[in-house]
């Protein structure tokens, strides 16, 4: 990794792109999938394998293509240089439905305030475009689309981006795991393959959400939904205490190379308007963030002091920018603050405590319930998603599922049907810390309360005890809600709790949460997620190391773990591995019984029924003959 | 960490203890609780907690006792010396039961042999005693004395061990969780108290195991069973690879600190005989091993050659030595074998293999399972535990559930009851790799088949596609087939399916597979499983960071990640942290809010049934001068 610059030296010139984040993946290479039009070109990445060769012949294993996020960063042919940002493919999209209109200047007050800071002059993003929003009375939602029939090139690009697992997925694949699995009906609930009409009636019925906000033209389109794959969000953001824009750009671009679906911006520190700027100018993924943590910064942390006003015009700056959702504690209600009184550890969402302490302050609803439908109208007018979050969430297993979380679910369910009416896209967020046992009633009351919106969990944590290992302590619980159904997991790093997650936490978390919405895709069914467990499985089975650390989540560690013990080149290609030594390995020992029967043309019962009494003299011989080869 | 030294260097003399597994865990001390006499002395670690201290008063916390599997190692009152081994705890209560005896010297003929091999003077460990087995006709079983009506020294020794959680789980504790949790019973299905009666009962009905050899009267009684805290068991042991005696010692001494509940030494390499008895004279754990490994090292690893003679000396050189549990994979059947020719991976059991080997080249059924009744009796000489080994297990999400696997699970049921017959303990192993929604078909079928004799599992694994995290793939499954009724879990380290795992990699293994087994202990309801939580989460919303650090399950990583951020001695009482910075921390503002009721002497509904419009007013003051504080 390169050197991180502080926040003092960072600048428009001194801006740099992390050139760890730029190489391919081994073994890997970026294609693209061409949709109806020239303009709509899928990225996907294809992990290439080597050749299976056995003593009597050779059997080509076909490359892998994996679903993408990490943008044009891994693509080669792409000239880099954050400091102009990514290509605006989404551009031409925008412009041809004729809905929206380029703005003269920022509306925000605030906004443009901060642009005609000579002082910020040097780390300002240089931004040639104007910001663009819908033209009166026009509503530029994609499920405003979607429910007039209307097919956009962002629902074809999904459907596409989406369907790969089952277009690799072929009916003899399909057939062997259906005899595997009697009884097992892969996939029975899943269409045999996502077709952009799909696509477009998931996001109509509101059961899934396309973040685009149409100042993030440099976003490539993806769908959150239980009918697709689970996504996961990576949390990054400076506060008081740390972190420059460059190192916060960089861990941006590190969360997509491992598999970050979006990427919510945090900050609560110095420069955040900036910071959120270069960020979302260089992300291929949407982006969300928490608007209430800049209004708060705007009146020097004072919730009390916060009103709709300054909201609304951070609403307006974030949507200004591009950014893709917002997190919004609109469920906090004045009756559900005391439900907290009693608990554990109250309240521990930063937005929630904010609101509750607002409207304990102030003895009312928030603005953020009451101005509901103004948002909805902001919300309408650029596309950004609605994030409901849950101010009221468990911030321990003994707060889990209780009265204050669950009369707050049921409020975001309301409010769901209130942004429905404007056409606004809605995910909902859910906790938390939940142990085992009370996870799938979050699920359930989820999909009951919401009419099936999107659910957007946090883990859940399974267990208190471990900080320091909370990435896995909520993999376990986050691996589970997302069989349950959730559509999009927020991962938790190995730093919650205790400090600011650095390159290597972001990748830590991001590989776990991979984990989690990867075995949450097999429990689920979708037939097409176990093509790459196939593979990795039988390259592992047929010693092909080198295809076996390319086909994980993180071919890096694989390699280098392997190394530590093995590190000669001859132990890549070795049939054996070190932790058995040739002598022991059952995989080995596998492989000679399976050749064995080959050889004889046994299948199945045949050798027993044939009896193998001769046989098993020559087999003796045989793997003799094997070993002295070691 | 000290200096490992190489198998050259390692001897009697040069043995030394790992000094980080010596030193006691931060603020925490050993303790002894009594049983009925005073030799019974069950160890617990007490870790104290700081006062809650606010404005107007101040709380004490009360100090916690948890489940302390590190011997003496954790107690500075006791002098250790690896090359005099631990104190023999159990030996009184095996000489008092008069159905032993001291044997003149070793019976097996492998363990003269070495014993008698004048160039292994120097690394062989110096042990005075002789071996013990059972006088002819006696049978020296745990499970013998509990058919009886038998309650052992042992029996109340873990009765007391397991019985910590309930005692310290006060009513008041118990009626806050269930008011909580409404229409939550917690633990209804479990005893309100676990008495040695129970102990015994469970022993007598097979549902639970001891594994307690009689020549290993250095461990410290525990129990493996689904009505008992989930256990989790460490694999170390050297390969032709690499590793020393001195190193498998410290790993084995690691993993008991970190909560090792039980040690498998898997070892494959160079004088496996004279490295187990290392481990086995130095460990308070249970000590496991798969006896087939070194009868392959002694016909030079060609499985066509082992007979039931060799195995058979194997055996009882191993139960001589004091090993408390073998794994035996009887279970492979004749007719199974070519079930796996068509998987994935095939067959992935290092003994399932060699098993699966020798049966085709013999063409018959395997000597354990031809001599399984002969094995049994070798077993209640000296209080073996069974672990039947699961030699078809799956490796691969392609191959799991299939009709090999449970062919032979149906085959480790009938080997349990012939088991039983003997009264000899006996636990199964499972799975492996199973994606989520396959993990409960597992359970159930062992239940079933097994007549809920206690299940072990390794893992399971829910994705291939992670080698290098495999630890965290596994812990999904294995927390969740822990919440389903498995006794024990088999860690997976980071290097799984890559390389030999380190002292890091162990300790990474194991925390994971903590976390695993508690959070199934939380979601089986054990109303004591949560004191921890509930203690930990307390001192999170308190600030008080020491504690935090100190009742995780890793307080030295908790330290060091909280420092990477804010190093400062006063952010260790600070009442904000590195995540949020003062002005957001959310845990703040709640208790700013909670403070701000409890002053009003409001609780509940009252706040708002009261109004207060007034009372808001005085809330901005008071706020504002909070954050002045600051």
């Amino acid at each position: 990794m390169n050197t991180i610059l502080n926040q003092q030296s960072f600048s428009n010139t001194t801006a740099q792109v992390d050139e760890a984040a730029i190489k391919p993946l081994p073994n890997s290479r970026k294609i693209y999938v061409q949709g109806s039009r020239p303009d709509i070109q899928v990225p996907m990445r294809e992990i290439k394998q080597a050749d299976t060769t056995t003593s009597n012949n050779s059997e080509k294993n076909p490359p892998l293509w994996v679903y993408d996020t990490s943008g044009p960063y891994t693509d080669p042919y792409v000239k880099i240089d954050i400091r102009s940002g990514l290509p605006a493919l989404r551009e031409k999209w925008i412009e041809e439905r004729n809905d929206t209109e380029v703005l003269s200047g920022l509306n925000s007050a605030y906004g443009q305030q901060r642009l005609n800071d000579p002082a910020l002059a040097d780390m300002r993003f240089n931004l040639q475009r104007k910001p663009r929003r819908s033209k009166a009375g026009m509503n530029v939602t994609q499920m405003h689309y979607a429910r007039r029939g209307i097919i956009t090139p962002e629902m074809e690009f999904i459907a596409i981006r989406e369907n790969q697992r089952y277009e690799a997925f072929t009916t003899e694949n399909y057939d062997l795991l259906a005899k595997q699995h009697p009884g097992q009906d892969f996939g029975a609930s899943l269409p045999k393959k996502i077709t952009a009409e799909f696509v477009r009636d998931e996001i109509a019925r509101g059961r899934a959400i396309i973040p685009a906000n149409i100042n993030h033209p440099e976003a490539e389109p993806m769908i959150i939904g239980r009918n697709f794959l689970v996504k996961i969000n990576a949390n990054i953001g400076n506060s008081a205490l740390g972190s420059s824009i460059q190192e916060e750009v960089e861990k941006m671009t590190w969360a997509i190379r491992w598999g970050g679906d979006t990427v919510m911006d945090l900050s609560t520190g110095k420069n955040i308007h900036e910071t959120r700027e270069w960020i979302i100018r260089n992300s291929p993924v949407p982006i969300g963030t928490v608007p209430i943590y800049q209004a708060l910064e705007k009146v020097d942390g004072k919730s009390e002091d916060l009103t709709w006003e300054i909201f609304r015009d951070t609403l307006i700056e974030q949507a200004e920018q591009g950014v893709d959702y917002f997190t919004i504690h609109a469920g906090v209600r004045l009756a559900y603050v005391p439900m907290t009184a009693k608990r554990m550890t109250g309240i521990v969402s930063r937005g929630g405590s904010i609101m509750a302490k607002w409207c304990l302050a102030h003895h009312k609803e928030s603005f953020l319930y009451t101005h509901f439908e103004d948002i909805c109208e902001i919300m309408k007018a650029y596309d950004v998603s609605f994030s409901l979050g849950d101010g009221l969430r468990p911030g321990s297993i003994y707060d889990a599922n209780d009265e204050a979380q669950f009369a707050e679910l049921k409020t975001l369910g309301e409010l769901t049907k209130i942004a429905w009416k404007h056409d606004v896209q809605t995910m909902i967020e859910g906790p938390g810390h939940v142990p085992m046992h009370l996870i799938k009633e979050n699920m359930d009351l989820q999909l009951e309360h919401c009419d099936e919106a999107p659910f957007y969990t946090l883990g859940p944590l399974t267990t208190d005890i471990a900080p320091g290992y909370d990435h896995i302590t909520s993999a376990i619980g986050a691996a589970m809600i997302g069989w349950y159904g959730t559509a999009m997991l927020c991962y938790v790093t190995p730093k919650e709790h205790l400090g600011l997650p650095d390159k290597d936490d972001v990748k830590d978390g991001i590989i776990t949460y991979k984990i989690a919405a990867h075995a949450a895709d097999l429990a689920k069914g979708h037939p097409g997620a176990q093509i790459r467990d196939n593979a990795l499985s039988k390259a592992r089975f047929e010693f092909r190391w080198e295809d076996q650390f390319n086909l994980s989540l993180d071919p890096d560690k694989a390699l280098q773990f392997h190394d530590e013990t093995l590190p000669q080149d001859g132990a890549k290609v070795a049939h054996f591995c070190s932790m058995c030594g040739p002598h022991f390995c059952s995989m080995k020992i596998t492989q000679d019984v399976r050749d064995y029967a080959a050889k004889q043309g046994l299948s199945e019962d045949e050798a027993l029924k044939q009896g193998m009494e001769e046989k098993s003299e020559e087999f003796k011989k045989t793997g003799s003959e094997i070993y002295n080869k070691l």
